[in-house]
Formats: structure tokens, C-alpha cells, sequence
């Protein structure tokens, strides 16, 4: 019978009260990447489970990356790159390509999608008044590739007590005539989650999760957990930069650093919003 | 499989997005009565309902009634009672008991129940701040039932900008030395809602909305036809001042009108957040 | 001649002039019981006081008792109470009838009483946002008699910025499901006062004030000495809880506290604008 | 007995409560002049009249004259002055010595006098803020007296809102370079009124108020009667200017205008706070 | 001597004053483009005048363009393009690249250029909070070039409120899943200028203004001349859109419209600190 | 050519960037004296300085000074003087001259010429919400010369967040029926800089600051280095109490102290708008 179909479906709605309640008012600073950023369908789901936070009292802040569209472009303009310890440098002309990619075209597509299902989101980049600083990493061995120096917390403060979803493109300002700099964006995203005092940073992934020697998720860490795991090599390769991004995060203040599957459908809500959540939770 | 169950989870809240967007900082004035104010169970869900509004971004406001707990203590203190027209006539000490049990003891247990839930809720009366003033209604055959002269908006306004949600028990001021009225609950929602421009009231009864003549449930309905279905017999009895507080608040402006059946578990949630509603929807 | 006589009014206001200086925008909290919360005329004078005090600035916070009323609605049901260390052991339908006496009959009769001389005052109970929080006291011994475990001053400031006066009944929250607790009016009073960092506290009693061994006012006292008095026996009876109140509101930062004879009409005044008050003042 | 008197004196507060009921937050603009401003004694209780009603929530605005000190100083500096219909012509060294009197002089010491009661009083003149403009009266007839052409009331209200009260010099700004304007205390006085739009406006004079053609004080009068009674000669000589002002403030909104006898102690107060008031009410 | 050619300099300062405080606190729009945006010493020019502007209290917002680069990617990544009515038709590829250079490249650019002059930009495009909304000009006939429907002013005045200097970039929101629109700057910054109700628009060109049928600039002219300009044929090719923005804004209550010479260095504050400015103004 | 040297007005407005971006927002203490008030083209260029400042967002605050004023005023009323260590006694009829001369004609000419160039000036005295108190100096030897024991800054920045430019008259408030006392205005400059946390203090005077044994400008000094050329003699005469209050308000707390050539038309901008300025900067 159809009413007791609508019951049932009341009744998922009040398992989430409690995480509602919870999380209302909170900073919630979400790394967007992977899959989650290039499937269409996942896209709309993703924007989805924003928009209800947004709508449910939750604090949403966006920082996402860009990977294949910039390569994808440098290779379209013939651009030959050089590589120092796995890393693309950043010449001047890259960094041009970088910055109209990630902020001219992902930053408003994300932006866009957030404003149809029912948010106000505005894109950003560090130079929107100037609010990441970075300085060269490495003295410049990679080119312009950014050490953040500094993040004007209240610039995103005032975006978020206006209503705003910030959307960060990870580029920061480098200073006068200065070309500026790219950023690592899971970097970025736990220093703007630490500025901003953030309740949780959730990082989207390909991965269901950490793993353990047996493929195994982990659901659940203890921050001190991350070194033994990197000593034994079973954290390796991508997944370094991030669990070092949450470990940075929860050092300076974050309450919780969350690292899921952004294949699965509203895995946002899935972490947020359910009792085990879905991937690792760093504590 | 766990994580699949977990994703239809989401995707039943994300059916209530719409709702939840287009009722965002929407008043939605809630006449609470019949079971669902007296099953334990029922209660509970009611405060489920009113707690899930208020944390996504809705502001509701509940009036109830308190019918059989007055008699009950009427009985128990043996008063004895004349009636008029099918009413109870309000003597000073009647008046006395009916403000006990609906200011002391239903108020204060239905805003207990809202706090616990995780709301901040208020319980007042029409005396708080004088914001609800009443006459004697038909110059005083019912003694001290009261016929609202006045509402002072800006009371509760101003609660509720104090993110309070107010709980009303129906009972008017009636000026200096005055005991106060008893006034009816459906009349005083109506009214109130009129008052804050409300955009929707909604009624919770022990039916399943209102019925046509066949005794099937009319989903919809223009505020013009409830004269024709007053007239043809098929509102009557204690519906006919439901339909009457349904028909004063829309025509003051109210968005819309619905009477829905209490008895249903979350029925408030299944009206406001599913396609069709459950009850008798007003326009 | 009648102008002098006028003249001799203006000075007598004059002669208010100071103390209403002194007390501008302070919070006076008042426990109002006795004769004064009893006899009809005493009760005009008591709200003419606070009305007065409201308009020239000052922040009334009004906590009330009700035992007799109380004892006569029980006694009227029938209830058999049973006695513990000269306590009324508080059963859940105990309970039941002192929220109804003192929730929904005294407390907002006196609400409506200030509201008619000009106030803008708002009745509530410590449920009202759960804003007073208690445990059983000695571990149940005496059933649902309460001890304070919390006081959000927060929900009581919110009122008193929105210009309310608030009126409060001595019931506190219980948790979930929970009917609540009875609790003590003059310890309530005196941890009202404490949370709201209250300029005074005053206790309306039926005595002229603390009366020393030969039955003499004692007009001011330092708050070491309550102990002495205590010792030696001069302080008895009702009047252990009131003074123990007292010297827990200045231990925890309260200006004063008064003991004053709510018998005298306008005597919150005559403490408050006259040089030396009525009562007995301890620092 | 001591006691009854106190409760005498908290009574005759008592007649006060409906008058300050009546006043809170309304602003009353008092032309102050004459005996009151001359005697030390009534000095004093002028200064307690606008502290008390400063205190109790009313909104006090003076506007002082200076008559004799003017000539006193003229004289001592042996200034001869030319008269034009009863007017003494303002030269430009006649108006320092005006704007020295006036806003040096008068304006602080009565500024000094309200602080030293218990007020946050500031003294001004039209060139502050140059929110009282001016131009010559009849083309410059008596040279810088000046006809009021603009009164910006927002400036007296934000210093208002900041809770002083503004006590104002009766001196215009006249443009750039220009040594400003002598005006009519008591048609300042009346457009101050107007543009604050005062409930009041309070002339303090030396006789008991308007006089019939018997002598005998009129107690209330409507303001067309005004007109009759110039007419009549009832209403002549330094009266005319008054009555003008009041006839122009209650014709441009004010509540209602009154003519009391400045040599009467707290005779503001006994036209605000008691029944029949003491001078002449205009309406 | 030294000290002589400083007062000189004082005196240049002195001259701006009176239109430093004709336009305190109004907001302005500028069209940045041409070779004001192209030449490196210009550029650095203009973000000087604009953060002066922004230092002494007037509002500046920034609408730019960027033809050229636009041109310049599309040509290396060898987009072949189809041209109708002399507008390229903006397909979805070249959308993409439009966005990526006017969003990512030139609007960046320029705000950080004006933060490390001393502002506070943020730089916008119109699918941030969707501010400005289009649909497809000539129904579709240029592809994805756009016809402004709508300006969500708040979205505007709520970061200038927050003392942003906004930079904006002319694409607009076109809906769900929408690739955005390409959108004409010039009419762009016209009803940015209308929806702030600005105090002026300035368009920076590369030509002196209007030029006569001599070639002579007009230095001002009134709206109504347009026509018979345009008519005559005097205004023609580029300057027609521009002078269409220009009355469009006038029409809708724009106070002045002003085409200048961007290749002179400090236009701007020529135009608004200087008697007869530089270009032609409109009214 | 006629562009080249609107041009070259720019680049003058330009070459002050960098100070108005520096001095942003920030409070600015000038003690007005000396020719820089006598004279009437130097009066000009003062107000004008003073509104500059103060439309480029910086806050001025004055205070004047008016010996000579005074001292004919005396002279005109033929007052007697006694003289003490150098300085005049002041009985009280001196100080009513004092006051008169001070309060009502220099402080408001100053307040007059501000507002009509454009800012919106106020004039008080410390007597206005009795802001400056002070005792009598040195215990009355000098009669009613006063020594300034509190400032309630508040007073002062709440003009100033309502946009004001303060102009404080050198006159402090004694007490009840206190005539007040005449204080020092540099010294009165001094403390009300500490007092506001000002950010530059700047002295006004007629020579062309600081001098060296040689009669040479001295450009910079460290306030350590005050004491030095006092021993030494270099600072002699009525350059003491100025650099005594450079020295006091670089104690507590103010940026810098500046003593410059109020002779030198425009000097205010000229020290705070250009490189090395032009007086003594003391840091």
C-alpha cells in the first residue's frame, strides 16, 4: 500500500535527524575530486547531497582539484613538460593554462551545478582578494608550484555568513605582477579547513577508503595510526599527500578527517549522514 | 548488500530536496490535537516531524487543544457542567482548570518533548505579553469563551527570530483583573497564522482528511467549494470550524490549508515532504 | 494650597532620583511569595512596583512559588501525601498537579497582572528551552524534588533583550520522557540571580526581615555572619533556605540580597528608593 | 511612624507609573528660559526634572535662550546697539558676543549642570553638523538674525540614538564663511519639535501660563482658540512669539504644546506627571 | 626649492576635493577594455586609479572584456569558426573557451593586479550565485551567445556592502546542466549599471570619444543626440554598441555616461577628478 | 599641451596613494594653533587638509587652542591679571572668559569652516557628557588651570563611528557646580590621542619643528633622544610642553608625534601625504 511506503520513507528521513542536528551550523570542508568530478551522474549527485546540506543548516565548503582537464589542454596546445621528482614544473605558461582551467572553466562548472539544485555558490580562486598566499616550494624547483604561506580566514567567513557556498580553486596569490602559484589541493583543503575552524574535512576519492595489508577498509583511525601505516608502506603512493593533508588538519583543530569513495552515489550524505558512514574516519 | 541499502537511504532524503528548498525559512503553523497528541508513540513522532522542520530551515508553530485532559480533571474535581448550544460554558473556576491543564501541563509537556528532540521551544499563551486578546463571545452565553479580538504578531515574531519555536495553548487575555477566555484551537491557529503570513497551516484530526460523499478522501480543493460541500451535508459536525479556520486563513492570505489524519506516523513530514501530501489539501 | 502640595509630590519623586540612577540597566532578580503573591491588594502594589521598575530601566526578573495553592488542589483530588524529612515526597502525579498549579495558574496570572500595569512579561518554567536543568535531589529520596545541575542564561538574556520580563515557575528540566522536577523557588531564585550576574537578589517573605535574639530587624549584615546567626539558632526554620540561598547568590557574585516583608505594600520599592530599605541587606 | 511615611512616598511614585507609561521613549523638547535658568535653586531642580525623565526612558531635548547675559556683556564691552521694530540689529561683533554667550557659556554650563545629575548631556549649536541652516529675516533687516530654512534632524536623532541628551544653542549656520545667524529661541524650540517629531513641546516662562482676559490661567485651549485670542489682546507682547511657536508645532504634527511657569520647582515634572499639569496645555 | 613644489602638489590634491566629495560613497561601473587591459604600464595605471577611487569612498565595479585573447586560444587550439551577422558563432567548445579565458585568465588577473594595489576584488562571473541570467540571442542564432533576462543586484551589493571591489566577467547562467552564455560586455556592464542604479558608467576605448563629423571630440552631449548621430551615420561600427549601452543606461536612470580614452594613463581619474574630464559625457 | 598637464595632476594624486592606503581608516590627533589659525587663507587650507583627510577615509580628530583670543577679550573687559611661574591665574570670572572664547567662538568658527567645505564636523568641550574631568594643578596655585584626570574615549569614538570630526575645546569638566577648569591643549592633544589609540599625533606650530644647535631642521628623533636636547637645551621655552607631549602620547602607546610649520600652507597633507614630510616626526 502506498502510505506505508511513505511511512518508510519518513522514517529515512528521521534516521538522519540525529546527524542533522548534529552538524547544524557546522563547517564542513569537502575536497572534490576523482570520479566524483568527471561522471556526469555522480556530478549530480554530488551537488545534490551539497545542496542539502546547505539547506539543512550545514556549512559547506568546496576546494576542488583539476588533474585531467589541465593535461588534456597543455596537450591540445602542444605544451612540453618537464618533470622533477614526479612533478610537472610550472612554467609561466602552464600555470596560465592551470588558472584558466581550474578557475575559468571547473570552478564555475561546479559552481553552476550547485546554483541549479538550489544553493548560492560563488567560485573563488587564493587571488580573490588575495586570501591564499603562497610563496615558491623548494625555492622554486618546481616552478610555480606553491607553498601556502598564509589564509585570510575572514574573507571565506564573510562569503559563508552572507549565504555563499565557497567554491576554491587551490591557486594562490604569489604578490605583485606575480603570475601566481598552484597549489596542491589537498593541501589547501586542510589549511582552509584548519583557517576556517572546520567541524570535519572530508576528502572524495577513487578509493573506497585506507586500506589495510589485506585490502581491507579501515573504518576508523586514530591520527598517530597514520605513521605506522606510512612506515609499513601500507599508505603509499596518492594516498601520502592526503593522509598527510588529514593529519596536518586534525593537528591544528579539525574535528574529524573523513577519506571516501567518491564512486558511490551520495557518498557525501552516506559519511555524513549514517551511522558507521562509509570510508575511513581519521580522529 | 549493506552499502546499496545505505544509497537508497540517500536517495529517499534526497526526494524530500525539493520540499526542503522550497519551505526554507517558510512559517508553517501546525494545529496539534486528537491522537497524535495522546498516543506515546505518535507523540514521539509528531516531535520528530516539528524538530526535523525546525533544523532544516522551516518555522513551525504549534497551537494545541487539550479536550479530554480537561474534562478528566473537571471530572475529578466534580464540577458540574452546563452546556449551551453543545458547549461547555466557561465559569471563572471551569476557566481556572482549563488554564492549568493547558498552560501547566499539556503546553510545558509538548515543548519538553520539542527540547528533547533538539529544538529550543517556548511554551506561552495568549496572556504572554498580552498577545492574544479575546471578548466574550456571543456577549457572554458561554461564559468565559473568548472570541480573539487581537494578535499581537510581533510576540512571536520576535521568539522566533530567537530561534524559539513557539507552542501556543489557546487561551486569551481579557484585559485588568480579567481570568482570560478559553478559545477555540482551530480559530486560533487560523488566526495566528493570518498573522504571521503564514504559508501553511495545517491540522492534524483523527481523520483522514476530509471526505466526499462516497467517504473517499478529496485530495485537493478550491476554498470556494467548501461552502457547496458545508451546504450539500458533507462537512459537518467537528469539521465544520476545521473548514472554517481552513477558509478565514486563506482568504486573509494564508498560502494553503490541510487537514491531515494525526493517526498517521510522521504524517506532518508525509504531507509537507511528498508529492501528492496525505491529506485534504486547501487552496 | 494645591500646588504645593504638587510640588511636595515632585520632591518625593526626587527623592528616587539616585536610586534609580544607580540601578539603570541592572538585573534584579525577585522572589516573590507570602501574603504578597496572596492577598489581591498586596498583589496590585507588588505589580505596580515591578512595572515601575521596568519603565525606569531597571531588568526585573521575577521567581514565584505556589504552596498552598498547590496543597489545595491536592487536597481537593484526594492525593495522600507521604512525608520525608518534613518534605512532600513528589510522585509523577504529584508532580503533574504542581506543574498545572504553578506553570499554568499562578505563573501567568501574575504574567497577565504585569502585562496589564504596562509590562511586556513572559511566564515560563525551566522546560521553556530546558533552560533549567536538574537531577533528582539525594539521589530520589524525596521523588521528583530537583537539584539544580544547569541554568542557560542565555534563554533568560534573549528575553530580557527583547525587552520581556520574565516570570518563572521552579520546575526544571528532567531529560527525555521526563515529567520534570520540583524544585526549591528561593534556591532557584538565587541561581537564577548567580547566572544572570544579577545586581540583587530579594526575597519577599511574612517577616519584617532577619530578626535578631531579642526579635529586633537586623538591617545589614555581612554575609560571614549568617553562619554565626546560624549557630546561635537566630536564624530557624523557613528561614534556613532563604538566607543559605542568599549567601549562595553573593558567594557566587551577586551585588545584594535582600530580606524584605512582602506584607508592607510597595515594599520592593521602599527597599530599592529609600535610603535605608525595610528590610534586612546583606553584602 | 517611619514606615508609613516610606510607603506614602513609594504611593505618590505610584501616581507617577501612568504618566511614565505614557512618555517612554517619546521625545520632549523644553525651551528653557527665563527664572528657571537664572536662579541657582531652580537651576538645580530643572536639572533633576530632565535627569528623572532622561532616566525613566524619556527623551529630553533643550533649547535654551540667554537673554540678559547677552546684554550684560554687550554692555561691559560698551557695544551700542541700533533697534529696528524693538529689535536689537545683529552686527557681526554683536554676534560673537551672542555666539560667545550662548555657546561658549550658557550651552556648557547647562550641559555641565545635566551631567553632574546623572545625564550624558552634549551642547550644540545649528553650526554643528550645520544641522540648523538659516538665512537673514526680512532681507537683513536686523542684520544676523536669521530665519530658520532647514533643520537636519537626522544629526539630533543619531545623538539621541547614542543616548545623550542634546541641549541646543539657538544659533544658525549661514553658509561658508559666514559668521551664522541670532534666532528665536522659542521658534527654534518649535521647529526642533517638528522635525524631531516630538510628542511634546514644553515652553518654561515667568508667568503661571496663558492668562484669560481675567488673569485667571487657562488651563487647556485648542489651537484655533489661539488665534481669537490675539485678536482679542488677550494674548500680546513676548507671549505673541510663544503662542506662534506653539500654534506652528501642533499645526506641523506635534502632540501637544504647553506654557508652564518656570518659577514653580519641578515644574516640568508637575505638567508631565500629574493629572491637571500647571500651566496652559495647547492641543 | 623643495618645500614649494610639495605645496604645489597639495594644491593638485586640493583640486580633486570637490569631486572626491561629490562622489563619496557612489558607485560606479567601468567597461574595462581595449588597450587600457592590453598595455602592461596602462594596466598598472588603471589599477591605480580604480584603488584610489575605492581608498577615498566610491564604489568601484569592474565589467571587462577580452576579445583577443579569446581569439588568440581559439586560434592555437585551431577551433575553426562560422561567423553570422559578423559575430562568430559561439559553439559549445569555443563557450568553453571563452569561459575558460575571460573567467580563469583576465578577470584573475585583474583582481589580483587591484589586491596588491591596495583593494579588496573578488572577481565574478555571472553563474556565481547565477547573478546574471541569459537566454540565447536571436534564438540561437549566434550559438551561445546570450540576451541578459536578468541581474540579481544583491548578489552585488552584498559584496561591495562587505567592501569587495567586484570584477566581472560577461557570461551569464543559463540554466540546469547548461554550458552558460557569452554575453556582450559593453551591454553587460549598461545593466550592471541600471540593476546598482549607479551614479555613472564609464566605458574605456580606444578612441578620444565621439568624434564629430570632423573628427572633433564631443565633449558632451545629450541623450536624446544619439539618435540623430547614430542616423547620420556619424556614430558607426564598434561605437554603436557602445553608445547603445550608454543610452540604455541613461534611459534607466543612470546619472551620466562617459566614453574615454584608455590609452591616456590615468583616464579614469581624469574623467572623474577633473573639470571637463577627458572624453564625452553623456546625460 | 593641456592633457599633459591633466596628466601630470594625476601622477600628483597618485604619488599620495600609498599614504591614503596606509592611513586608512586610522585616527589622526592635530592640535590646531598658532598662525595655522590666525590667519584667514591659512584657516582655508587647514579646512581643507581636514576634509581630505576625512574623505579618504582617515579620522581626524582637533583640538585648538586660543590664547590670543583670550587675552583681548580680558583686556577689553579690563580683567586683572595675576601671574604665577609664567602663568595666568585663573579666577573663575578669567575662566567664564576662557570658556566663552574656547566653547562658543573659536571652537565652533572651526566646526563652521569644516562643515561647509564638505565634512561633518561637531564642536564640544570636555564639559559635553563630561568626557575630559580634571582636578585643580599643582592644588590651585594656579586657580582653575586644570590637570586632566580621566578621558572617556568612548564618547569621543561613538561621535566618530556616527561620523563626526570631533573639534575638543581645551576645557574640563570639575564636578558638581564646578565652573571647570582651563587645561593645557597640547597637553589636552596628548591624552586624547593615548586615550583613542590614535595612530599620528601632529602639533601645529610656528616654527618649522624640531631645531638642532645649528638652527638646522631636525627631520627624525627617537623619543629617547627628547630628553637629550631638553638637557642640553636645544628644546627650550614653549617647545617643552609640546615635546612633553609628544613624548607623553609615544609613551602610551601612539605611532608617531609630529611637529610641523602650520605657517607652510597645506602642511598637514604635506607631512602626512609625502615622503619625508615636513616637520619633526618623533617615533
Amino acid at each position: 500500500m502506498k502510505i506505508k511506503k511513505k511511512i518508510q520513507q519518513a522514517r529515512t528521513l528521521m534516521d538522519a535527524l540525529p546527524y542533522i542536528r548534529k552538524f547544524n551550523k557546522k563547517t564542513v570542508v569537502i575536497k572534490y575530486g576523482g570520479s566524483a568530478q568527471a561522471d556526469p551522474a555522480l556530478k549530480e549527485k554530488f551537488a545534490q547531497d551539497i545542496v542539502l546540506l546547505y539547506l539543512v543548516g550545514i556549512k559547506p565548503v568546496i576546494i576542488h582539484g583539476g588533474g585531467k582537464k589541465i593535461s588534456n589542454l597543455l596537450d591540445k596546445l602542444e605544451f612540453k613538460s618537464e618533470f622533477v621528482d614526479g612533478l610537472r614544473v610550472t612554467s609561466q605558461s602552464v600555470m596560465e593554462v592551470v588558472e584558466m582551467v581550474l578557475g575559468g572553466n571547473i570552478n564555475k562548472e561546479i559552481t553552476n551545478l550547485l546554483n541549479y539544485h538550489g544553493a548560492k555558490a560563488i567560485g573563488i580562486t587564493g587571488k580573490d582578494a588575495s586570501f591564499i598566499e603562497a610563496k615558491a616550494l623548494d625555492e622554486g624547483k618546481y616552478g610555480l608550484v606553491g607553498d601556502i604561506t598564509k589564509i585570510d580566514h575572514k574573507v571565506v567567513e564573510d562569503l559563508i555568513a552572507q549565504d555563499f557556498i565557497p567554491v576554491i580553486a587551490p591557486i594562490a596569490s604569489g604578490g605583485t605582477n606575480h603570475p601566481g602559484f598552484n597549489i596542491n589541493a589537498d593541501l589547501a583543503a586542510s589549511k582552509v579547513a584548519v583557517a576556517l575552524r572546520a567541524e570535519k574535512i572530508i576528502f572524495l576519492t577513487d578509493t573506497p577508503g585506507l586500506l589495510d595489508s589485506d585490502a581491507k577498509l579501515i573504518s576508523t583511525l586514530e591520527k598517530e595510526e597514520i605513521l605506522e601505516l606510512k612506515n609499513s608502506g601500507v599508505i603509499s603512493g596518492g594516498m601520502i599527500p592526503k593522509t598527510d593533508a588529514c593529519f596536518n588538519a586534525l593537528e591544528e583543530g579539525v574535528g574529524s578527517a573523513h577519506i571516501i569513495d567518491g564512486r558511490v552515489e551520495h557518498s557525501i550524505l552516506l559519511e555524513l549522514f549514517t551511522k558507521d558512514g562509509i570510508g575511513t574516519k581519521i580522529k
